[in-house]
């Protein structure tokens, strides 16, 4: 399995972009065609979980258009496996938020393009001494 | 791409479940071993970003073993994708923790076994109008 073939970071760096810049202009087609069109995607958000895209789209379609603050990118580290899967993460300072945040998303190659099988985003919370 | 193939699935299932009780047990050894040995690895703590095996490695032998209470899982939702890849996510209780948490994982078929090569856990927070 090669690691970081450059083309293949090129490739999914493009989608990330793709994907920040709907973020930050809350694009809602464009973050509903970056998820994979499956009942098998997942996306942990803040404060909710979401089971298949069905979920996943309704969330975001439900979501008031007013409420869309910019964030900063702190750090983005991307790291492919192969020509068909990436993991993209990166850590964001939202607009008048007390805490950063950090995002997971785990990309994989369909025949449409590039697509998140599976997203994580949190803000970061106290160290703790318990296990996680 | 075929997805979930029966015998992929049990094979991350397994070692899903494998990481489960080590860190039920606080096996560092363990823990240690189905991290992806590489500088590419990465791990979202609840209260960490950790970046490459080694800053992985070093966080868990600093923990205190004596705070290691169980969590049990509430949902697990597992997806192959051909036969090199998974994702392995969670939703999970730690006793007497006051949120349920959520645990990320991407699993990669390596010739040393599966191997986790991203992980991101996080608690529930607060559902906020903001985008994520």
């Amino acid at each position: 399995m090669e690691i970081n073939i450059p083309e293949v970071v090129a490739e999914v760096t493009a989608a990330f972009n793709r994907y920040e810049a709907a973020l930050n202009s809350n694009d809602v087609a464009v973050l509903d065609e970056l998820f994979w069109k499956s009942p098998h995607t997942l996306r942990y958000g803040v404060g909710e979980q979401l089971y298949g895209h069905d979920q996943i789209a309704a969330f975001r379609s439900g979501r008031n258009p007013q409420f869309v603050p910019n964030r900063d990118l702190l750090k983005l580290w991307i790291v492919t496996y192969g020509r068909d899967f990436g993991t993209a993460n990166c850590e964001f300072q939202r607009h008048g938020a007390a805490k950063p945040g950090r995002q997971s998303h785990t990309w994989m190659r369909t025949p449409e393009g590039w697509r998140i099988v599976a997203a994580h985003v949190s803000l970061l919370g106290e160290a703790t001494p318990m296990k996680s």
